[in-house]
């Protein structure tokens, strides 16, 4: 049983709330029972798992934790990264909001072959936000990181200011889906690399655009939906 | 301007963090300049804004801010109400997180005709959080509160343990879409008041469910295309 606050594990279990000892170490943290299962259904790589008064003191765990009191407990494991391959992949660039990033991994996960991959500017998708955003789909379905340009296949972007609807084109895959940051959008010096631009329809007088994980909900629903119609 | 914390209208807003006293007042805060522009522009009823440096000495403004430091500016308004009508309309029952209300609610704006019918167990769609979350959409398209048994329509539940998928329903207008928790699902007493219950098909392998904001806007955008495509 961990009594003191200064254990080594629990002072990991606070690095690993800064992204840059999670990348220094590989390493990120896991909170509350439906995560911890999560990991094991996914069997992923766990360096400990510490449960509230069995392991450690329950205060003691409540002071490393991100969610704060009442923590019954907390795994700690290896970070995984996939390849970016797949017949449906999202691309993301300069999504800087944890809560989204997650949400879109475990839309992703439900909707989409191909993982979630993510470019420069976007939130860790191992952030204890992330995490818990994506409901544990970031252990069955890892993440990848690379760069726009070193992804195959078609290269469908979503920006509101598009004049095609999504509705019509003819995706084929391999199809890697683009969204960049709810304003910006992508950045300029993308847009060669990009084989078409598309919107989503919406309503008159509707809002200048959607929550970046709802369009990439959408546009995931659709495209695998035709995808599969035409198969 | 104002130079001292214990002014009554930096006191109102303080206030308005808790959910009794925006009942009780009918009023709610926004902040940032977006939100005070989308309220303009969807001729809110305005009891005051006050701007940093101007109106208000910038650290009281911080000090009843929500977001925390550099609040610029905050507004505070009459709360509105619309009737649960429409051709398209989404009720949520249970849906406590607000940052998923707000969500909805903005994307009811971009792809329902129809208002976000807030039934029992919801988050305030005023709360802080959520008129964040919707983007101003919560101005320009204020939230219905009721209970199921008052709307008029087709009510089609989702649920992800459903054996009929959402693409075999023909939807005609008008229609509410009722959405529970994510874990818990519509209320059993629910069921009995439900036309019929739909699931989005997902990919083997995949999650248990879809984040509640996610499955709302999938299924708003193929029951509007739908009703759209018959028309």
């Amino acid at each position: 049983m961990i009594t003191s606050p200064h254990n080594e594990k629990l002072k990991l279990i606070r690095k690993l709330h800064q992204r840059k000892h999670r990348e220094r170490t590989g390493l990120f943290a896991a909170e509350g029972e439906d995560l911890v299962q999560a990991a094991d259904a996914a069997g992923a790589e766990v360096e400990f798992v510490l449960v509230a008064g069995q392991d450690v003191e329950p205060d003691l765990l409540d002071g490393v934790s991100e969610l704060g009191s009442g923590t019954r407990i907390i795994g700690v494991y290896r970070q995984r990264w996939a390849d970016p391959g797949g017949d449906l992949r999202v691309y993301l660039h300069g999504v800087r909001d944890p809560g989204n990033v997650g949400t879109i991994i475990r839309t992703a996960h439900a909707l989409a072959d191909g993982p979630v991959v993510l470019g420069p500017g976007c939130a860790d998708p191992y952030s204890p936000k992330a995490v818990r955003a994506s409901m544990g789909s970031v252990f069955a379905r890892p993440p990848a990181a690379a760069e726009l340009a070193d992804l195959d296949g078609f290269k469908l972007a979503l920006e509101q200011r598009a004049p095609t609807d999504l509705r019509d084109v003819e995706p084929s895959p391999p199809l890697v889906l683009c969204l960049g940051a709810e304003r910006e959008g992508l950045p300029a010096g993308l847009d060669s690399q990009v084989d078409a631009t598309v919107r989503i329809a919406m309503r008159r007088e509707a809002p200048d655009s959607l929550n970046v994980a709802t369009a990439a909900a959408v546009a995931m629903y659709e495209v695998a939906n035709r995808m599969a119609d035409r198969a």
